[in-house]
């Protein structure tokens, strides 16, 4: 089966994802700096959200570089991180008119806490179809990231009922874990 | 003539198609998760419609690959199949806002119908393109799941005047009967 | 130069093209088929707009795919084709609104006008970049479609004055003339 | 890695924020010529983003096929040139709203100054990654155009605010600098 596809499928899907996050920024109404304002927070968790797409963008490229067969359940699998993935404008935009509120910041959480576990999902699915001892189960390995990640999540969504702030916070700090490329990746292909 | 620009082209459209169907979620108006609610059936029919095109996706995805030769005609089928499915975005959201009347549960399905129909004409231009004998021929025989498929729609629409949950129903099955990626075409391909 | 670069991004563009002239399409208001008629015109539109789009997409594949060299000029020249076809939703939005009214119906001509002198131009770019007796130029010969397409069009416009409906009949013409593939290029590339 | 996945990415974005830009510019309300006329300002404003959008893809194309490694570095260095590049279709629907206002005018030019400023980042990071003495370094040699840009936008945006149609004469005059490709890469590519 054809990894291009597959790789170039993803792409469109995440690009397209960004794309309705930009018209969640709606054109300033008024003819000063002043009509900037009030778009601040919403311009703050594009940014994040932003982040986090590419950061999926990323190791989804370096993953499926070390990946040599794919199978049907390997579609689904995809298929199924990219329906996460496509709520993220919703929720980025729900956060960005409400950016105290502790509501919409679990749900943000949320919906990236899915998207992590379904990540995961894919991740095993495409180990399982390259078999024992290949390329991509040695280069990714206990796969340390990936489970601090999903910890992170887990405790930043119950804070966002105790200060909304600490919420981001611990998002921000997952963004910052994985702006490094996968090196471990990386380093086996080499 | 090339295979993977129709490939591209395909994928990029129906990627497209769940772009339009996430902006009919629309960000909630409110700050908890009251603002939710009224989202919900929305969001099912969202995940219904992602998934069937998902469906496509996949076995389209088969298709093609045992697919050598195209023509002129292919790409128009192609085109053709592409129509029907630009119009699942106005269906869902459509039935999404009035989930319990049964005209437009009778519009998503006949979108639906008409979209398999046109997958039918695509397959067969497709292999009318190959000359008998083909791989593609072989693999797909007599294409059970896509005339079950067809009758359950066929049934199902009438079924929204009576009970509009029983359209839902049938379609909800339909989709399950494709979830699994057409294995014929997988075996022979293997 | 890359010739499968440049055809990825004009199927992209053409595909999202696509797209806002769905998003124009708006899900209906209420809840039984009543609320379909007001959006007739709106989908018959749609529907011209979504198959000039489709022979412009399956002319272009043909065309490139006799093309050997592609240089900066011819960049340039897709780009401008690829700018008047992205004014086609508007105006097909316009005319859906306004069917019966003679400056839409003439604008939407313009258009499309424009955009076949563009296709003209590209071609003639794209020729001179292959160099006398290349494949191409042997193909398409003295190209008597294209011009009879632009003289279509050019008494189109104004006639959409006398009686607009007189307009959409030579639209509907002129995509009729296009429908079939360029055969002379496809009888050559075999 | 594959730089084929990079430029499909890239070229998507692209194609999608011209999208976008396309969405703010709206159907005409009224059913003659004269409910174009209030469109005129966001029209050229779209021309000279287009051209603008057209120069970046031309000039990544360029870029990038005088690559032949790419890695983690300059997956980040694309994703920030994307991510100003992104802004575009805000800053121009704004421009496009209030054609005569320093603050829209100076924003404009800010965004452009920072992809412009990506796109350097994005251009020594790839000379890096190909190690010295590359095709791709030699071919770009000085760099001159770039810098120039980089200066008339330091010009223009103060501009604004004391003539702001002299800081859309300084990005129109940009654009005329960059329309012609790179041809100092086209011609060692030659």
């Amino acid at each position: 089966m054809s990894k291009g596809r597959l790789e170039a499928f993803s792409d469109g899907m995440i690009g397209i994802f960004i794309t309705i996050m930009v018209l969640e920024l709606k054109v300033p109404h008024g003819q000063d700096w002043h009509a900037l304002r009030p778009l601040a927070p919403n311009f703050l968790t594009y940014v994040l959200s932003f982040i986090f797409l590419g950061i999926y963008w990323n190791n989804h490229h370096h993953m499926l570089h070390a990946v040599e067969r794919i199978n049907g359940k390997v579609l689904w699998a995809n298929f199924h991180l990219l329906f996460w993935l496509s709520l993220v404008p919703i929720t980025t935009g729900w956060v960005g008119d409400h950016p105290r509120d502790p509501d919409p910041a679990a749900v943000y959480g949320i919906v990236f806490l899915l998207a992590a576990v379904a990540y995961t999902i894919l991740y095993r699915t495409l180990v399982s179809a390259q078999g024992e001892h290949s390329k991509l189960a040695a280069a990714v390995g206990k796969d340390r990231k990936g489970k601090v990640s999903l910890l992170l999540y887990a405790i930043a969504i119950p804070l966002a009922y105790v200060r909304t702030w600490l919420a981001f916070a611990l998002y921000v700090l997952v963004a910052l874990i994985w702006l490094v490329p996968d090196r471990r990746i990386e380093k086996h292909a080499a």
